[in-house]
């Protein structure tokens, strides 16, 4: 059992889910390699203090440099703004260090496509933290998929929407401007992953955005609230998907049903310990959607708790996507998904930028 | 307290709803016009005769222009299949005799115009049968929405999927056959429909059709399995519907979820009792979204049951149909949704068509 | 197909139920009887003639001896206070005439057994009218269990519950006085009585019943707002049920979870158009509870509509009872609910009242 | 920030789950004490050594004594079975070390009054283990009913049901022998905690208890496998619990429902981010129960998570708990529930068992 030493930019939101996770990975997980929380990094020497106080690191410092090249760092943690992730990511890369980046993987398609060649000519590990994706229920919702017990796919319906914005007297802030800020820029990424994951590659779409509320409190709004997406999979599937930051009621709407010709299976991530599968056996007067609570019999429950229904939570899928970095990290093996993977999604999003402005159908390029 | 001769064509599925909607809506609604089951008209002398001893009516037919023509039939309900309903409703009207037409309100928009023609100029009661529109929940989801309390309306989400053609085995039958018995012609009109009355005329779409099973046993396919539309309305609203046969899973997936700034709705016909309604009101941490059920503090309940949450069902709602169509007759007053209305759905649909064919966005024309 | 003259005492809440029901069931079932609407009587002349041009009925009076005497009142149904139940009974039965009668069958375990005498001298057709258990969906529930789908029976919880007196302020009136209008006399007799259908014959008690608010605005209140029973059924299953006319936010809260060795069902009122089914059958992570629309594949689903998952309601349920009336009095064979039937549960209810005063476990004396 | 030694007796179930705990705590709450992994005991030198090298501790001990007198360790949780509970607290609180054990207290009453008695004799903080009220949801449970937001109380239904026994061929093991093994011992104690949270002392109780498969491979059953309690508390509420290990279906049935005279709360385990709310404001028409999500305004949610609705899970529970304890220990103040709460639980069930042998009413004795 070695220990390695990570390093954390950002102690924000996703800076603190991931120094938890590192704090927890190990005793949740008996990995191989143990976490030992080495540096973190935020804007200011008081904030990057009161992160490595309040979360258990050694070090702090306001230097994402200073961090990615201490030589006690030996991986890379990027929980800072998306505008940020590229170039630290490359310098990470050009030392070696493996990277896990917070989605999106930078600011937009050239970003990602820079950072994914910089990964691949390091040849280290490297990932992009798509969590909801981990929860026991999605991975079993993909497993339930790949091996056909829904038979073949016939249609997809993904969302990904939640209200923080959906109060017009809300204020402009840096979420408000930016096209990596806005709704298909940072909440999409998520679903589109997790389509992608679920039926496969994407062939065409046509999307629509919408900026709802022009101006806020305190200044203009530069990017889109919601959007849309229909859409069609290579392997035939018909689909759609709805983003939303002003989903009013939503809090964390990421949600999907997928229907085939032999079942179908429902999730909602604000109820993220169950999962509804129908099938189309037995009697019809037995047929219906039932509430599956996941448990020890599904993908990554058992190691936090034996009982089932019991239920995991949010934090929890950070520590799984822990430990995959860690793994990917020991065995040397890619863990879905890389920044390759990670880049599909980038492309995505990019032609149904380039969709919404022409108002057309656009074939999504290939990789 | 009057009474008057009904007249009701086809006595399948809805031909017996309608019948015994008119057995039933005067004990219900106390109407000032009562109705007497005259005759009944199916494709075959057997067929008729059986309908009529069956559903209680004093004569039978099996050829629709005798039962249109009889001087005792003062009111028609046409519930045979789309392609017969132009020519029906052109005789009825041409006598001066009120229609209500089940729905699509022909097989295509030039039926729907020139019955839409026909209708204005009789000058009598003529309506198009949107049962699911007229439960207590779907009226009162319609108020709640008019008197803004959801403030303005920012997204809204429609489908009508159901999976009776879902098994892929299952026989090529007349449902397969012509777009007027697709998706696209038997299902979607209902959501069209309420769409148009939650939210208003729509403005633009753009479409997509698929037949997904183009053979079955004993024949080809011919007509569209599932498809969708992103639309836009003319109050600017941004929406999205979907609609499918082949929805494993769903047996009345009439649904929708209307997004305002100030709360949200969210119905499916498979709960048909219960409204989810969000409300952006009181302290954070007590909002949610309620499940409301019916009861005589909702529309057109209380003659159905004295007890809120003990629930109406599928007759129930033929039976307010009946109730609204007997009252058009009544007052001379049209009641919602007239041919006209019948039209502006049949609009949205061609256009949908030609999106589909064409792969734009398409504009629908004015009415 | 011959006619039958029905008369209705009482045209209130249940009175105008049963007119409808009998005007709608033989359009419905194709009833071999065919109800013509006799005779309405309620308390004075005026509201008699009300419902009389309400309803459809051909003549009205106040007097209920007069409308149980007269010759073409060919079957009664009982839709007036408890109270009344057991004269009206005793005499339509001593004149040979067929009786459905409203739960509960009199004021108390007198008058039941009473009633029952008289029924079965007279050798006639008596039903109780227990309308909750004969949805779709809990007749199915029952044929489930019988059939063994979910093993040997382990647990029954049933419960009754309903807020119309729930607000402290609401004023008494003739339902807060007199144990028969009570909860455990006027709610209990419906989960009572489905307790005995699903899993059979009870064989002993404990009950404790509360007056929780003893003055209303107008007078005290001298029955019970809410009670609960823990029971044992003679084939061994324990069981507890709850009853409440205080129990806010429940507004038919008909509901039971019946637990055996290899599954269980759930059912609620308030949703009575599903049925929830749990098998131990399959791979741990496929199973769950399966939310089972009703349909056509269930018992008396199909005349109420074709399509699955469009649902019956309150009305419905009383149109099957008034279909089991006719067919009771056409084939000369006992439906159940009979009057003996409703004597059980009328003997349960009084065991409750014995236990509850006496702070002990009772067991019910034998039929 | 001071560190503190942690010496966990217990490896398995909860063993680990208060490992986790441990490790997480810090970076979760930045509490002022911070867990040091020190020791950790199980039966065998080898399970102990596996246990300490996956969750992390420094040092391992078949001996559980030797843990609990190591003078590294600060602070002792017990996570063996219950019969050892009594001897290790006793020791201890002998040597003025902090106790967190694991529910329930010990094997029976007399075991939890002499822990009590050693627990406040030494002084220093000792807790139980009742982590299912610790959610957000039920902190907000609590605090609802607390600030009368539902009125006064007047029903409490509870229920702690699982299935892990549902399979009547499922073996024999220790679980099947002892009453502090079986349902009542076992399960009822969280519903029995939780009552006297969410409502208060209890006054009185009738209690039933059975052994449904008498038999299983490999055994004897000497314990209960489902149990029933009626009981009123000293306020007045009347009440229920239930509590089974063959509740087929049922994984986390931990589940509630308080009506009061303005609202009512519904909450179940199995969706534990969710809470049902009902309050009688408004217009009737709007009235329902509204699913609440927890989120950041909710109790000891933010910690976890920024976003509302994104869910915390069992493991969070643990770490809830784990920073209660702490802060007892830093403070010096008791935190709920100490072992004199504990001991109030214990004292409701071996009532519960005196009534179920008596099949009488029981009054709990006062503490
Ligand atoms: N996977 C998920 O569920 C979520 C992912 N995210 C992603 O995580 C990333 C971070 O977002 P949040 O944690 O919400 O942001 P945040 O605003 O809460 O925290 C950002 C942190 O980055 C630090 N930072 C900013 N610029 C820096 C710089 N130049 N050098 C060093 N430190 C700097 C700040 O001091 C702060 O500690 C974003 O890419 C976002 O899209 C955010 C929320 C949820
Ligand atoms: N509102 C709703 O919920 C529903 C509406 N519909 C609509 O109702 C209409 C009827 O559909 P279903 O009742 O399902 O059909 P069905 O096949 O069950 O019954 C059709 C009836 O029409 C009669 N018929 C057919 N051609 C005829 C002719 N030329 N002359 C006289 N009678 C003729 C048949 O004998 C039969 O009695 C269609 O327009 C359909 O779209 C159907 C189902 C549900
Ligand atoms: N199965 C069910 O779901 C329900 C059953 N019930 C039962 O139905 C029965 C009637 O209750 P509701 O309809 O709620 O009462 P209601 O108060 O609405 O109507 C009672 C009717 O009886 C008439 N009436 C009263 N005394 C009479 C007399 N001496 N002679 C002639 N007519 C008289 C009144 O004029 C009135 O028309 C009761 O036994 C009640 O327990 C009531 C509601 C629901
Ligand atoms: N709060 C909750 O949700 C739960 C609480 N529990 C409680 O936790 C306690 C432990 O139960 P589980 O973790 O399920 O048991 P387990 O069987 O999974 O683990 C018991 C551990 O105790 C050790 N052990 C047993 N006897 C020992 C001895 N004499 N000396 C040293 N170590 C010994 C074993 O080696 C094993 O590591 C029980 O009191 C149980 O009631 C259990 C499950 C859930």
């Amino acid at each position: 059992m070695a220990d390695i030493g990570i390093g954390i930019l950002g102690g924000g939101y996703m800076g603190k889910a991931h120094s938890v996770a590192m704090a927890a990975v190990g005793a949740v997980f008996n990995t191989a390699l143990r976490p030992r929380l080495e540096m973190i990094c935020a804007s200011t020497p008081e904030s990057a203090e009161r992160y490595r106080a309040a979360y258990g690191f050694a070090r702090a410092t306001d230097d994402w440099r200073e961090l990615v090249n201490d030589p006690k760092v030996d991986a890379i943690v990027i929980a800072t703004p998306q505008s940020t992730h590229r170039a630290i990511a490359e310098v990470a890369f050009a030392l070696g260090k493996p990277v896990l980046c917070e989605k999106p993987m930078g600011a937009d398609l050239t970003d990602a496509a820079a950072m994914t060649e910089a990964a691949e000519a390091a040849g280290v590990a490297n990932m992009v933290a798509y969590n909801y994706i981990r929860t026991p229920a999605s991975q079993y919702a993909r497993a339930l998929i790949a091996e056909g017990a829904i038979g073949e796919i016939t249609w997809f319906r993904g969302e990904h929407t939640e209200d923080f914005l959906a109060n017009p007297d809300a204020p402009a802030n840096w979420r408000t401007e930016g096209m990596a800020n806005g709704t298909m820029g940072d909440l999409a990424p998520h679903m589109i992953n997790a389509a992608l994951a679920l039926i496969g590659p994407l062939d065409s779409l046509v999307a629509e955005l919408e900026t709802v509320h022009h101006t806020r409190p305190g200044g203009t709004v530069t990017n889109d609230d919601h959007g849309q997406i229909m859409c069609r999979f290579a392997n035939g599937t018909m689909g759609h998907m709805f983003f939303s930051r002003i989903a009013t009621g939503r809090k964390m709407g990421y949600a999907y049903e997928v229907t085939g010709t032999k079942g179908a299976i429902r999730f909602d991530q604000e109820d993220q310990n169950a999962i509804w599968l129908y099938k189309s056996e037995g009697p019809e007067a037995e047929r219906g959607f039932r509430k599956i609570l996941t448990g020890p019999a599904h993908p990554d429950y058992e190691p936090f708790c034996q009982g089932p229904g019991h239920g995991t939570g949010y934090q929890d899928q950070i520590i799984i996507e822990a430990r995959d970095f860690l793994q990917a990290i020991h065995t040397g093996q890619p863990v879905w998904p890389t920044f390759r993977d990670g880049l599909d999604v980038a492309r995505v999003i990019d032609t149904a930028l380039t969709s919404a402005q022409s108002r057309s159908w656009q074939t999504i390029p290939k990789g």
